[in-house]
């Protein structure tokens, strides 16, 4: 049974219970959220996973962290750094995008290392396997597709990415309200292709039950992917995005229906008073489920700061009740991220996500702050630094400068403001 | 006569003119919101300044940074090194904020090379020069505050900071509805100590019309500063906040009437559902004064990080009405802010800015992107990194991970979205 299943049941599953623990919320909370479909468990069945997730309604909010090969860089060292510093600073859940060499073995040691849920976006593997068998990289079917989800969910991953909201409607909006930049997600432009060359509805769509039929065997869930996603601010909220969320709104009631737990992609690049009509739209036309934004970026001028970019989108989405974020580095838009980006990406997104827990009152979100603001009215520089997002780089910036004043930092010195209040009040 | 008085007079000064030409709107509709007092221009008149600013409704989104010394780190080549860094990055003015020696001589060295407005917290040479003369640094009268206002606006400081709301009436609220952080205002508890050791009203408010007199005679702009700000999310909009803000808006409308250009400083730290409530009771409270925040900070966590923590509050604001953008470094609340940090924290003002002046509708902001946006359709990686908030850094990334696709980058490589649909349409 998957997650979805038990709680349509009322059981409520150890998995459900250990998670609503962590979440400081009683288990009955999470089961019935996860039955309307608000909250989904990142957890496949046959993966033995240290630290699953919850993502939706009334819970933390959660980052995912992107990391993967490229056709121009491919080690699994180097990954395997990346995906620990992800850990370390604090990210949810990673993905794996890879699309350089030996995708199976990358995934697959990934997968032995990583704690938390890994998601992956399988047309990439599958588009990798038709050039490697000296095809067409868009020369592939559904026999393909189901092959490629069947080993990947076999393997363990615990939740897909499926761009089954790219189809021959949802394109025919481009033409009606043309765009800046087009198709800038990597799976909807593959899909774009895909149904451009072989002329032919998408699989992902088309195919759908076949797909429900792996997700349900494993519980994975799936992660109806924005395809049409804006690339600029303004391609922001035009026919093709809507035209594709509505699609996935459908879609996800289908899968609803079939005990498939089911999370919404979103943007993209988005004007910063746009964001909030953005989630609420998700939110109405996906009838609650769990919204997964990619930043949004508030300009597309900020390459080499994109980390920050899409800090504040993220805040402000998640704040207006999107549940998951998914970081964005300083190396977007520039090269595949190196470990410093990866790091950079996932404090920006975890800054932003606390950000939106504070306003969500999120009680362990509100105690943190409590603390930190306890400590530095204290001057306590101990604590200070423990409560730090990053408590590595705290030290290190204040043993970097340090004060004549012990209790005091080298910004004001002597005149420390709560020092100052300390000594007036005696 | 100041820029307040011409524009009351309907005559459109020559500075209006070369600024109204740089905001790309007519001089008649910028002499018209400053004679409103929604807008003002930094500039002493006895200051030979290269680049003035306005700062106000109508206008674009202003950055200003703080640099100078403290106690513990004092020395005048260091500051320029930051002032060149402000100026690089594009901040519209500078405060120095030195507490540390020889500050005439720190702040002369500064005018001497700053070619953008700069600012100052008089109260603080003040108390430094109270220590200086063998006093206690809260041992100082209305001679003393006015001896260094005249010094300073003769030198040439375009705007000062005062912190006459911190009054005997605002500082009881807090006894009222007591705060977690207290005072966090260097200038605010400052004043506050002073209140209490000498049993006496804030000087900066009692002799409030004396101020005026010099701030009318060099044009100098009053700031009129929020001496409590909360420090903590916890602390924010309560009544010492609120009461506060209330005694600005009647000292905004006195300075007005005396010709007397005028804007109102604000949070600080704020939950983010918080903000647009802040900017608007601000624009009601002190009559569409111009409004200049620091920050806000979203969270009080993020030590080491709030150049994002801000960000994210600072986009916030300006899109909701603020005028003016405080940075603030990755250095906040742990040490006085290295060159380092002073660029990440100007480019994150900067992008907050930005990403406000785009809600704004800011055209020459529109046409940033818009034109970043058509180098990035183009695979154009000239003008992408010309088109970046920083080219320099835009350029270095890209350059340390070169793609084999040299109209791709290495995060997708052969999978490069544009390139796919560019192919697919061929």
């Amino acid at each position: 049974m998957t997650q979805l299943e038990s709680a349509k049941k009322n059981i409520i599953t150890p998995l459900v219970r250990s998670i609503a623990g962590k979440e400081s919320i009683p288990a009955s909370t999470l089961s019935k959220t996860i039955k309307q479909g608000k909250a989904v468990i990142l957890c496949n069945n046959k993966h033995r996973l240290k630290n699953p997730c919850a993502v939706g309604f009334g819970l933390r909010t959660k980052v995912n962290a992107n990391i993967g090969t490229s056709t121009d860089a491919s080690g699994l060292k180097e990954e395997l750094k990346k995906l620990n510093a992800c850990v370390k600073y604090g990210a949810d859940a990673v993905m794996d995008l890879s699309v350089g060499s030996c995708l199976q073995k990358i995934r697959e040691g990934i997968l032995k290392h990583c704690p938390i849920p890994l998601g992956t976006v399988p047309v990439y593997e599958i588009a990798v396997n038709a050039r490697k068998n000296k095809r067409h990289f868009l020369d592939f079917g559904i026999h393909d597709i189901l092959k490629t989800l069947e080993e990947q969910a076999k393997q363990g991953v615990d939740f897909f990415t499926i761009h089954s909201g790219v189809t021959r409607k949802s394109l025919a909006q481009i033409k009606i309200q043309p765009r800046l930049m087009g198709v800038v997600s990597r799976g909807g432009a593959i899909l774009s292709g895909w149904i451009k060359r072989n002329n032919k509805e998408n699989p992902f769509y088309e195919y759908f039950d076949r797909i429900l039929d792996i997700a349900y065997a494993y519980d994975v869930t799936l992660s109806l992917g924005d395809g049409l996603r804006p690339g600029s601010i303004f391609d922001a909220t035009d026919k093709a995005q809507i035209a594709e969320l509505r699609i996935l709104g459908e879609l996800a009631q289908r899968a609803q229906s079939r005990n498939v737990q089911v999370m919404i992609e979103g943007p993209g690049h988005v004007r910063l008073n746009e964001i909030e009509k953005n989630i609420k739209l998700e939110k109405k036309l996906c009838h609650g489920a769990p919204f997964y934004v990619l930043g949004p970026l508030v300009t597309d001028i900020a390459a080499g700061y994109d980390h920050i970019s899409s800090g504040i989108g993220a805040a402000i989405a998640a704040s207006a009740g999107a549940d998951f974020i998914c970081y964005v580095t300083p190396a977007e838009h520039l090269r595949l991220p190196s470990l410093e980006d990866v790091r950079e990406g996932v404090i920006a997104a975890k800054i932003a996500a606390h950000a939106a827990d504070l306003v969500k009152n999120y009680k362990p979100a509100i105690e943190w702050d409590m603390n930190m603001s306890r400590a530095r009215k204290k001057r306590d520089w101990k604590k200070q630094i423990k409560y730090s997002i990053d408590p590595e780089r705290a030290a290190i910036f204040r043993k970097s400068s340090l004060p004549k004043e012990s209790r005091a930092c080298t910004m004001c010195g002597k005149y420390c403001s709560i020092k100052i209040m300390d000594e007036s009040l005696k």
